[in-house]
């Protein structure tokens, strides 16, 4: 029976999730396999290991186990932080004025701000116990970079962090939170790998971008001994890690009787969102509910809304293994939309081939309306959000004024990633009436696309 | 019996304080009342009630009722952000290698950032609830004025912010964070009241202090119709509204049967640490634990280690009443550190009678030191820590390492009362090692001190 929710619910730390939930395991179709970009085959798992961590690749490549246990360890780590909140909107409904329940799953009780330490606590205590002494990454908006430093702090490893350089002068103060954990942050492109030199020999002025800032983390991994890469979405591993979030979400909303009716979550590489729909999505895709599950992207990056469904690289030196996702290509230059941790040419594979199937609908939005979402919402729950989550803010919104138009009272939940403690610069453009929307024309769509290899596996998917 | 706690414990909603607690009730000897700064006389309700919501003036006045209650509406705002968690900090334990148990009461984890939504919250709604149209305040560190301007934002009230010069200038984020909730941040000293632009004529350069934006803040209030000023620390009803903290954490620790052996909060104002150890320290006055209270201050602005027991005025241009505290002298200058939180001449009335009476004691920090133990605390226990509750860290570490020294396993219990995020040029300079410490001279104190008035008050009590 249903039962009304209190404004928030912890689980206790009895019902923690001991086991990450595998959202492949039930999919009936799965993506292709990564592709080896000098030869065009499969990756083989030695391929893999050569960049990621053994035990990462084993994840990686899990298709079948639906549950993967939590190594103790890491279970430690999650209660420093962990279980994050979910709450009930009351007072959102309220300045609504909506019949709809809106709830949201908090994950920016952190010092990272976000649910990115889900996958940094995992990937940096693998890391560890593979007896590495580094590891390399690369972050946008900053809030990866700062997980995956609280994380190698925490387990003794060292990091070297490429950060997009617009983001690393927008945000000192990120780059100074990673330091104060030990992280040495390198603003990409870079003069300290070749791909960041040839990068900026061929754009000299350019802002950098997330694929670019893979590139040389790669490269550098790659160059260092005892090192490995690690990233903090995209890949299913990360998605993996992030199932906490919709395990936790999903204990707590039984234990009130609670079954949601949409699923709503922000889109960049797709880990917080494919976390917080596996277990609802693993139960749909066996048909034991009827759940809408929403991705919302940037109009400015709108991969899942005007991508194509191709072999592309992960990063934009092409250095990486492809993957079969939803991509505006490799070579696309996202606008300087204010959320950075959604600035990515391609998506998540399991997200994307879940939208392929029809299983997720997509939808995209500009930023001033995102800020618009942000700021109603900070003003009644109290929680100034990323822009990143803002963008589920707007969607949940959406969704809850549809339903005062028609009288359903539907029950809304939406993953609140993060808080915008470090965006700050974007909220003085908003309130100084200063931001402007970026959409890219039909012609920047056309320069992106063009940049999708042209493989083998490719010419047979057309 | 004493129960192993979990890393962290909330309290369920039903848990929470209906209730909060008044510890003047339990206080033999009590400071005396404040004196109107024109004729020296004890302030009758109705001058105070010229400056502050009616009902704060009541509950400042109160000094027999141990309980009052938490009106529904207050308790409402509160569940959107507390319970607060209480956390066993195993990890440091483990890195300090101690005997001692570590436990800390966190309350960062909301947009204000620190504790100062308890009171902000309180004091919006007796304002709005009084039929004001706005309210005025001062703010140092940026974290009170944030909190008040989430408060007002919730209730539907105006708010000028008078912030700090140096302040404004070094948290450029921290004005737009309050921007963003809607109130109009001054910085000060301003040329937007007589007590601002006087301060300016004196002393052209000045970066300001928190006793000029109260000046400026009051004068603000007292020319506005339907407007009151509110103040974030020092007075008797914030340190009830900050109650809850200690009464969550006393509710929270006998669910498993542990009595803190020490109890240790960081001292500006003295609210946090007030807040924190009032239901205990009730008890203690009624002979019922043998708790020590340790309060600790910079050593740049060391009021209760260096100040004298005096009545002084709360700021520095002198039209606000005088108060009974230790005070460094309302003409004291402190020197930049970045614990802005911590940097005022003068201290809670009630804190300052408890110490003046034997029953806390006090210690000083070099902010060197305080980054030091704010940086290990980050890295073990996964937040970072504001510099001013840093303070706490460092003598709760302090302690602990005695322990280890002395074999004993005392339970430390300390007060964690916001987060560093909006800090970083404090830790940048701690990274660089280009942090210094500043002691104030004797001459400095003695400078300082000139500026305690020369009253009947002051004279018999010599």
């Amino acid at each position: 029976m249903e039962k009304e929710m209190p404004y928030k619910v912890y689980l206790t730390e009895e019902e923690m999730p001991r086991y990450w939930y595998n959202v492949k395991a039930h999919m009936k179709s799965k993506h292709g396999p990564f592709l080896n970009p000098v030869n065009g085959k499969p990756c083989t798992k030695k391929d893999l290991q050569a960049v990621f961590c053994d035990e990462c690749v084993e994840q990686e490549l899990n298709e079948t186990d639906e549950l993967i246990e939590i190594p103790r360890e890491i279970r430690d780590f999650y209660r420093m932080f962990r279980p994050s909140p979910l709450v009930r909107a009351y007072f959102l409904e309220r300045a609504l004025d909506t019949p709809a329940q809106i709830y949201y799953k908090f994950e920016g009780n952190n010092t990272s701000g976000s649910h990115k330490l889900n996958s940094a606590a995992a990937q940096a205590y693998y890391a560890k116990k593979q007896g590495l002494k580094s590891v390399t990454t690369e972050t946008g908006a900053g809030q990866w970079g700062t997980a995956l430093s609280m994380a190698c702090a925490f387990y003794g490893l060292g990091l070297d962090v490429y950060m997009v350089k617009v983001s690393a002068e927008q945000k000192p103060h990120r780059r100074e939170v990673m330091r104060t954990y030990g992280a040495n942050v390198v603003a990409s492109p870079s003069d300290t790998t070749e791909a960041g030199r040839k990068i900026l020999a061929e754009f000299p002025g350019t802002g950098g971008s997330l694929g670019c800032a893979i590139s040389e983390a790669v490269e550098k991994a790659r160059s260092t001994p005892s090192c490995r890469y690690v990233l903090g979405s995209v890949l299913d591993h990360v998605l993996l890690h992030q199932s906490v979030i919709g395990l936790e979400c999903k204990t707590a909303l039984e234990k009130y009787g609670i079954t949601p009716d949409v699923i709503i979550g922000c889109c960049g590489g797709g880990s917080n969102f494919g976390g917080l729909i596996a277990p609802f999505m693993g139960e749909r895709l066996e048909g034991g509910n009827n759940i809408e599950f929403i991705g919302v992207e940037p109009a400015s990056c709108p991969t899942l809304t005007k991508g194509r469904y191709a072999y592309d690289f992960c990063d934009s030196a092409k250095i990486t293994p492809m993957a079969q996702m939803y991509t505006l290509g490799c070579g696309f230059m996202p606008s300087p939309n204010h959320a950075g941790g959604l600035r990515y040419h391609g998506m998540s594979p399991v997200i994307s081939r879940l939208y392929h199937d029809g299983y997720i609908r997509a939808v995209s939005a500009e930023q001033s309306k995102v800020f618009d979402a942000a700021v109603m919402f900070a003003k009644c729950e109290g929680i100034l959000p990323a822009p990143e989550s803002s963008h589920a803010i707007k969607a949940a919104i959406d969704a809850a004024l549809e339903c005062k138009e028609n009288g359903q009272s539907k029950k809304i939940l939406f993953g609140l990633t993060g808080t915008g403690y470090f965006d700050m610069s974007a909220y003085k453009q908003y309130n100084d009436k200063t931001m402007a929307d970026f959409i890219p024309t039909d012609a920047d769509l056309a320069k992106g696309f063009a940049t999708i290899p042209n493989c083998e596996a490719n010419k047979n998917n057309r």
